[in-house]
């Protein structure tokens, strides 16, 4: 895979009362392109990733709506896979490189949450889970909450291991001026915060975000960049209960798996990742099935510190879904414009010394759909 | 391009109201399976179409849900392009596959549109065009009709023209049993139907549909099937009013120029072809943007019967949007269904004699988004 990522732009992650997604788009596209060093008419094709846009606001066909409004005339894709749709966005945005058929393509991955209610949010998010469980009314606090419980049953994994998720991805948030939360949390604070979903307190909890992160790709490896070396996705059933196992999220071993074979890498490795925490359970499950440590043993091998900065692998520098905020298309492609920038050595205080290999891990539901990819300098 | 349409799958167009598009699209993906001849663990990934589930229902991830419950486990994706749906499906399929990451894939395009009502179908489906046409009130019916007046000023296209569409493609859906309408109309009737937005009558304009349609497509050119030799994406500004002309669709033109040139054929070579007639003026559009006449010729080309079975050209010998019906998402994919079959010899009464290049293209929107497909025996 010759794949490079030549150019990342992305907003404040928060609430952008004054901006519409077309503004969130714009500003990170063009930043995007700016960095890329690449004139507008060198992209050949947009990937849009996006989630919610046209339940909540009735517009559809954001492809065309981006890439004409850049200027952009080729190519113009929207892409879902719920919370993985930036993940998903990226894999065939490399694919359409591989091809021949483009040689340079933008992806943004976009969201515009606040301007809804609590419980139009909350209802629209359910679309990434199956009918039943929207029948059943379950929501993915209460979904993830099912797998913690199982987890902490089997394993002995314990508030705190949970707590502690939050509390290293809040520090990292408060070296990160584009987090939604830049700001550091105690494990008191996280513990006794009002409880969402047993055993989810508030802060174990990803909040609802406005945000908009893009990348230029290309398949010219002579330009300065960094490689991704690594795209798979893997998919699972969307009902939780059909799954043989609450306490794995199977489709994250198998895309694992493939994009490290892809790369020629292992877990080992790897020094810095973006996993997709949008419940303290999720960056459990995360570690465990990534390969970073064994099962069971996820809560204990993030509290001693491992994927804290300074750890052997930090996780999450960007402070994650959690305290960087959730805006759901564009996770998948801030975790890759995060890794990009640690593997330029662009990340300032956040910055992760000798950071030559990364990964990123995106899920879309309760594992669904899960993409990962392997950067490398 | 060395991509090969290896099985196809079509349910009956029209109104299901005893199923749902679960139901539709797993229909569609089994015939296409077990017409490919592969067995389901030899595909690799599932393209689905989809533009108004998650609205109409909810239900967004339809990556995941439609491949897991088909027990495929590798890559998932949902991709929309409003009414272009079903071609950019393919295209990114093709590039998957010319990439090499994949060998065998599904694509599925399935809509279920009839369980929303009238105002809720009109009000979803203007989330193809623009914020400022929906806040102006504008309908799809209401944004073609002004293509049409403007075409009908500057070129003399008459009612009679835009009527003769209608006409042919419902004498060609009286062919095909999986049409939503298979029966013939004459011009009389035509005009005389009740006026929908002016110069449009009720026959000028294109069903809401339930539907679905599925093909295999395979890297692997050793295995029986069609070629699909060009794929071309292009795009405009999402509204019309942006656009330098009300009487072409540019971006027709460039995915046709391109195609073409991918393939190494010219318009004059293609036998048979599936063109986007929501609207009986968007088919005097394509003849015209796709090349198959001069600008302003359109309407008496299609009048004097070139394009009816038995002329040079046949064009929606499905019976087209208008009469075979328009499940959005889902036509895109059925146009290669059609063209794939006609040059299989698998049609029955409405085949075309030696036909052996074909040509599909897909509308998005006024124009935002086309596809345009070319395929080889």
């Amino acid at each position: 895979m010759k794949v490079k990522v030549l150019g990342t732009g992305l907003t404040k992650f928060g609430e952008h009362w004054d901006k519409s997604l077309k503004d969130l788009a714009f500003a990170a596209a063009k930043e995007a392109i700016e960095d890329s060093g690449l004139d507008t008419d060198k992209i050949d094709a947009v990937f849009v990733a996006n989630m919610l846009h046209g339940k909540l606001t009735g517009q559809d066909h954001l492809g065309a709506l981006v890439a004409s409004n850049l200027g952009i005339v080729g190519g113009a894709f929207r892409v879902e896979a719920a919370c993985a749709s930036g993940g998903i966005a990226i894999h065939l945005a490399i694919q359409s490189l591989m091809s021949g058929t483009y040689k340079n393509v933008l992806v943004v991955g976009a969201e515009k949450m606040t301007d809804a209610g609590a419980s139009e949010i909350s209802s629209a998010l359910m679309g990434a889970g199956s009918e039943d469980e929207r029948k059943a009314g379950l929501t993915f606090p209460a979904l993830y909450a099912l797998m913690a419980k199982a987890h902490m049953q089997k394993y002995g994994t314990t508030r705190s291991h949970l707590a502690s998720v939050s509390v290293k991805n809040h520090y990292h948030a408060s070296l990160n001026e584009k987090a939604q939360f830049p700001y550091e949390v105690t494990l008191e604070k996280v513990l006794e915060s009002p409880i969402i979903s047993s055993p989810f307190t508030l802060f174990d909890v990803c909040p609802v975000t406005d945000g908009a992160g893009a990348v230029v790709l290309s398949s010219d490896s002579t330009q300065p960049g960094v490689f991704i070396t690594g795209s798979a996705v893997a998919t699972d059933t969307v009902d939780l209960s059909q799954r043989s196992s609450l306490i794995e999220i199977a489709a994250t071993r198998q895309a694992a798996k493939e994009a490290l074979k892809q790369a020629g890498v292992k877990i080992s490795d790897i020094k810095v990742a973006e996993v997709h925490d949008c419940f303290t359970i999720a960056e459990i499950l995360a570690m465990e099935d990534l390969g970073f440590c064994q099962k069971g043993e996820g809560g204990k091998f993030i509290q001693k510190g491992s994927t804290k900065l300074g750890g052997s692998c930090p996780v999450n520098t960007s402070g994650g879904l959690k305290a960087c905020g959730h805006p759901v298309a564009a996770t998948g492609v801030k975790q890759i414009i995060e890794i990009t920038r640690q593997l330029q050595g662009r990340v300032g205080k956040r910055q992760v010394a000798n950071a030559d290999v990364g990964l990123t891990h995106n899920v879309g539901g309760t594992g669904g759909t899960v993409v990962v990819h392997v950067l490398q300098t």
